[in-house]
């Protein structure tokens, strides 16, 4: 039998949401490098709806998502248990999307509004476990703004909401990862939004998906706070047999188009955070794995840093990056759901046989 | 390209646990009509560990699951406000099984006592629905006794227990179901047992797989309450294009093997508890489908009525097989670890090309 195991290079479906044909990453036909220049809100229409808003649609919309920032009173009451347990993060965050799918009233909700609630949700989260008082949404700021406001409690300047709005564009989406392609199963058996959703943020958590980004961080933290030499750290690492991550990429052999854009913006907020030995370091690391090995940073690597230098804990990371690729599970459920059927591969038994049972 | 939508017959991996070739279940080899007779610790061992356990293993395993069956007080605080939410218990198990991951001392569950911990969650979420107080665990009990027990509030009878522990073998494994894939693609980031089985729940929550033994006693309860001619009902219903539930199966086209064993159980069940007028609406039924579609009943067409019998409300029938299937998705995480490789397909991109973004 000829066993797809892994389903590296199986086409399951077509899509117009995402494209990484030929290492180009593009968007609804867009290029990374340009879109990542639009509004968050102008890339969420994008990639749900197929095509970019006129001012006026996208003015609607924006308003939309703003006003729907805002959780039920009993979400919030729960939520100020939960996120006080004593586990990841991401474990929080994955009760949390499921509570959200729980209260009187969600049978009705569309993405617009489970995307607001996910983005309040994960700042409520953050703020909850600093033991900050949870921020009221502005409705006069744009969705990258609040996001960022309710996360700090300051209202950010329009050169950060800039830079985070590329960041968050750059999550957003990346065709059938393996948990988007969670989502689409989950999708296929009619399930509702929510539970695709829960279980995308399952699949997500893993450090073998989008758990790698907090591990670059312990990584830089471990070589900066040891004063250890960046490129004996890997020798030693990899003589141990450890992988080192956010590095290489199943898709991206010649570097991945998102680390380029945001190798910039690490480098910018470094200097401006008075975060350079960090980005020294990562420059060092880069520049070795590169010459020995051919292996370029990926879309995990520089994010690290990035979170680092707006403030954001380590353990954060990976809710941040469900924040943003909350857009792209979201239409990818909508697209599974227009042409639906059931996701049900097949196995092969390789096990005992003929054996029975004597009552 | 050559897309496998749905995944249709696509081989993703080997597996020791089940298999359906030429439309036979076995679970490790045996017949599942000889294992069915087992009791269901016997068979949780046997999925898990690849062999029966002899008398004195199966004791001490039997024991170990018993032993296990206590939620921490935190999460039974918790359980009492979520519970209660106004949406479907599905939704409510969801929530409740990612919480399961939550408390202090979770980092090192293993399946015995993940599973024990499902369990009790389970029949918690019924009795405080029923606003019924909840049961302790009775050490002297089976876990099949203990479940029944902490559901129902009553000691099942040894003939009750015998019947339901068959209910819980047939379900407990089906190779690569969706609910099951769903656990293994997440257990392929490396994420954590709790964050897998959240996820299967969140795909056997969908109407196309785990929902369907509900709408089959929907439709039963439709049909005895407006006393409508079965066979007339269902001519209606197919005149307007909607699916029979309970009815085929996409391995099994000669009848499903689980059916028929279960049709013994549903027929006993109804006598004993005056629930003729539904195995007749049923017999009539999957006469009539088999006559005029060739289409046999699947495992959750008689389940239904087993249920109902038991004393179970419609919406909890899902969680019923969630509890069962808890051992499956088990025993498929365990072995996506032993071997594993991230699941992560690929996608034909069919939209838009070339498009431009002007700042």
């Amino acid at each position: 039998m000829d066993c797809q195991k892994g389903l590296d290079g199986v086409v399951v479906d077509q899509t117009k949401i995402s494209s990484t044909a030929n290492a180009h990453l593009t968007y609804v036909g867009y290029p990374i490098e340009e879109i990542a220049s639009a509004t968050f809100e102008e890339v969420v229409f994008l990639l749900w709806y197929k095509q970019l808003p006129d001012q006026q649609k996208l003015k609607k919309f924006r308003q939309q998502l703003v006003n729907k920032m805002i959780l039920p009173a009993e979400t919030i009451r729960l939520l100020l248990y939960i996120a006080k347990e004593p586990q990841h993060p991401m474990s929080i965050l994955r009760t949390t999307t499921s509570l959200l799918g729980t209260t009187n009233d969600v049978e009705h909700d569309e993405p617009p509004k489970i995307l607001s609630k996910m983005l309040t949700a994960i700042a409520a989260i953050i703020r909850i476990r600093d033991n900050e008082p949870l921020i009221d949404v502005d409705p006069q700021l744009s969705v990258v703004e609040n996001f960022l406001y309710m996360i700090t409690g300051k209202r950010p300047s329009s050169e950060l909401t800039r830079m985070f709005s590329t960041v968050m564009i750059l999550h957003a989406d990346h065709e059938f990862n393996a948990s988007t392609f969670t989502a689409r199963v989950v999708a296929s058996t009619l399930s509702d939004y929510y539970s695709c959703l829960t279980a995308a943020v399952c699949a997500l958590k893993g450090p073998l998906h989008g758990g790698a980004n907090e591990r670059v961080f312990e990584m830089l933290q471990k070589i900066k706070n040891q004063q250890l030499d960046p490129v004996e750290y890997i020798k030693d690492q990899l003589a141990q047999k450890r992988k080192i991550m956010g590095f290489g990429h199943r898709i991206y052999k010649s570097g991945d188009p998102r680390a380029f854009i945001l190798k910039k913006i690490a480098q910018k907020l470094a200097v401006e955070t008075n975060n350079q030995a960090y980005y020294q370091i990562q420059q060092q690391l880069a520049d070795y794995m590169l010459k020995k090995y051919k292996l370029h940073p990926n879309v995990d690597y520089y994010t690290a840093l990035i979170y680092h230098c707006i403030g954001l804990k380590k353990e954060t990371y990976t809710m941040i990056f469900a924040a943003c690729r909350t857009v792209g599970w979201l239409a990818h459920i909508m697209e599974q759901r227009q042409e639906n059927i059931l996701i049900r591969p097949s196995s092969e038994y390789v096990g005992p046989q003929n054996r029975h049972y004597k009552i």
